[in-house]
């Protein structure tokens, strides 16, 4: 059975999904069974960066949500209106969601689950928060047996991009944010990004799924990164510091009924800290929680891939739950191959390698290895002659470019074969 | 309706699932929908770290996967036999599994996914590889729609552990070794660890998944660690790099029908690479695919909690999708949660801050500022007078220790009224 997509929405996320669709070899086998039978757009006329056949094109967006024959309605809109409305008038018409859509979830989550739970539908937002990192299910299913106890992240890309800049080129915040948005990094409104607007909708998001309480949007405490100067990063770095714009949500599990503290503004973070290392767009969440401990996810969290990746996620989800209703497996938990991979024998691998040589220390040595290590079409990028270490013995050791497991070995047999080598205690690969 | 768990095994993850059942509140809204009927148990007599009524503890496990009462058998005994043998007779009665175990999995997989397919039953194995990072359900689930080309990781804990400590402490292999067998973290007879041979299982599992493909372990390049010497790490260090165990399976999705590349060796990777800030017993995988790019997860690999973590998350995805059928929703998919959180004033909070003061260049701003602090129970843990900055004024940046927002922020008033004060340009929260 196939099940039919209304996508609403083709800008560069529903571009995203209209791409994987199209394409679904190396990809879940589930992929054929869905099919997108309406798009719905603002401007019929703009050019789309994608192939899709005009028939099934519309700027009719309620003929979409009200046609009987779809089974799953994807919003990709973003915005508040009309988004939010379709997703009801859908549901109201038993339409399972998926959206991509942080700032509706994040304010009319409690009308919009409410109606789905009546309707008996899915609504799916891996896509809401984090883009491609698969932070929601992790929250919704895989953590399930966890009390969590704290959930920090760097939820904004663009504000995490100008803070990275700041931290490397000691550029201040009007400098870096000017080229951010040259670059499209940054909106030519920066308000929600840089105020932390954005960061604030998805922590209501993820704290709510986190903590099992919904969240609302007003009560989250929230600075942005305009006040950072470029004296306030060098005082971070003198203290072993960086800064980040974080999304803080965490509540003392050993208290019975304790209340949620959710925040988002810059903080100093130490350079040893999970979050410290996450540069430029990419967004990362930690997790705490008992009895695993602390988790972290890295990734985009946003951009047309990333979050087309979520979006399609959660409707192989959904397309998994239906199939398996009423006699089947789902089987997104089930194994859904058979056959056996061809593997490439290691000899084909192509790497780098480290070596490390004992070799009798007399002149001429280095010249041998060149030849040997040359004559098998292994270049070499490094050769460090270190010290003698005793009776006559000397160390070097070799990095080699890019070369072929196969010639590398008969290399590395040819040296053995050398009367100035003692050794070679260490081969290493190296990525 | 309640599902009824066999649990074959009651060691350390077999008592952290118990544990997890018996304390539910804070967790998943399905846990309680879940009851452990019956615990299966070499030895009665040995001492437990858990509290269980005896009525329900047996050493014949078989008597388990054969009671027609039990709908599923979770699988924590390890090794290959008996727990081959049980998980395939449970099969064959129709329940479903839930297994941390990699051996098994990685040798018969193949038997096991395909009597499984014709029984209709779900053999779920989340714990099986990284322990509690849920690598296993992303690659199932939220990266379906990639075409993934790569998935590296640190997929043993052990062998990462003592690298991780001959990098920073520059102690050989041998007596490294020696110190994490003493303090429990690498086994009396380390060969599964330091040789590789665990985290082949792993990579099996987890390339099997990626790539669509099964994999036959025999397959699998595989060396150990044995050979790295304190030199090759002080090498590594001068060339820029550290040194871990990796797995790493990769396929060129840009050829038709690439062979996969898949082995497990140690590796010499640059510090700037995402894996190589992972140390100790922490495993995490990058997995790149198309259109996401790359992700990262990591987490704690093994021990109790965290495997008991995972084995639980398959636990309620089974009973989810049992309870979906026939005419409801997944609950994992749905909203489990209607009321709102209770969320604590940001005057509660409790806090380092950073605060960057700009002040009159005179004698006795710094006591001014200290007694101010004081008056407000404002401990400070660092005060830094910089230079002047012009025009007799003067930076003091100033780090607290973790305080009250609320006394921190009456502090501040206070400060801004101090005739010696210019002004305040930056105040930040300290993670």
């Amino acid at each position: 059975m196939t099940y039919k997509v209304g996508l609403l929405g083709l800008g560069t996320v529903g571009a995203g999904v209209v791409k994987i669709l199209q394409n679904p070899k190396g990809r879940h086998p589930l992929l054929p069974d869905l099919q997108i039978t309406h798009v719905g757009v603002r401007s019929l006329t703009k050019a789309r960066d994608v192939a899709i056949s005009s028939d099934i094109v519309t700027d009719d967006l309620d003929s979409i949500v009200n046609d009987p024959e779809i089974d799953i309605i994807v919003e990709v809109i973003g915005g508040i209106e009309p988004a939010k409305s379709l997703i009801l008038k859908a549901i109201a018409n038993g339409k399972h969601i998926v959206t991509a859509n942080k700032a509706v979830i994040a304010r009319y989550g409690n009308e919009i689950f409410t109606a789905a739970k009546q309707k008996g539908v899915y609504v799916m937002l891996e896509a809401a928060a984090c883009g491609g990192i698969p932070v929601i299910q992790a929250l919704k299913q895989s953590l399930g047996g966890n009390r969590i106890s704290e959930l920090t992240g760097i939820v904004n890309g663009t504000t995490n991009y100008i803070l990275s800049r700041m931290y490397f080129e000691g550029a201040d915040f009007e400098a870096t944010l000017a080229e951010a948005q040259k670059l499209g990094y940054a909106e030519a409104d920066p308000t929600a990004d840089v105020d932390g607007y954005d960061a604030a909708d998805k922590m209501a998001i993820l704290a709510s799924l986190a903590f099992g309480d919904r969240v609302k949007l007003e009560d989250i405490y929230r600075e942005g990164i305009r006040a950072i100067t470029s004296a306030d990063i060098g005082y971070a770095k003198e203290l072993g510091f960086t800064i980040k714009l974080l999304g803080i949500a965490k509540r003392d599990v050993t208290q019975e009924d304790s209340p949620l503290e959710i925040r988002v503004h810059p903080t100093m973070i130490p350079l040893q800290h999970p979050l410290a290392n996450i540069h430029g767009v990419t967004n990362a969440v930690r997790i705490e929680g008992d009895p695993i401990g602390e988790v972290v996810f890295s990734g985009p969290g946003a951009g047309s891939g990333a979050t087309a990746s979520a979006v399609v996620a959660d409707i192989i989800n959904i397309v998994a739950a239906l199939k398996a209703i009423p006699n089947n497996i789902n089987q997104l938990m089930g194994c859904s191959h058979e056959h056996y991979a061809e593997i490439a024998p290691i000899a084909n691998t192509v790497t780098q390698f480290y070596a490390r040589l004992v070799t009798h220390d007399q002149p001429g040595v280095i010249g041998d290895l060149g030849n040997a290590f040359g004559k098998h079409q292994v270049s070499l990028k490094a050769i460090l002659q270190k010290n003698t270490i005793h009776d006559g013995l000397a160390e070097i050791v070799v990095v080699t470019q890019q070369v072929s497991e196969l010639n590398f070995q008969q290399a590395i047999a040819a040296i053995r074969d050398l009367p100035t080598l003692h050794s070679i205690p260490t081969i290493l690969r190296v990525l």
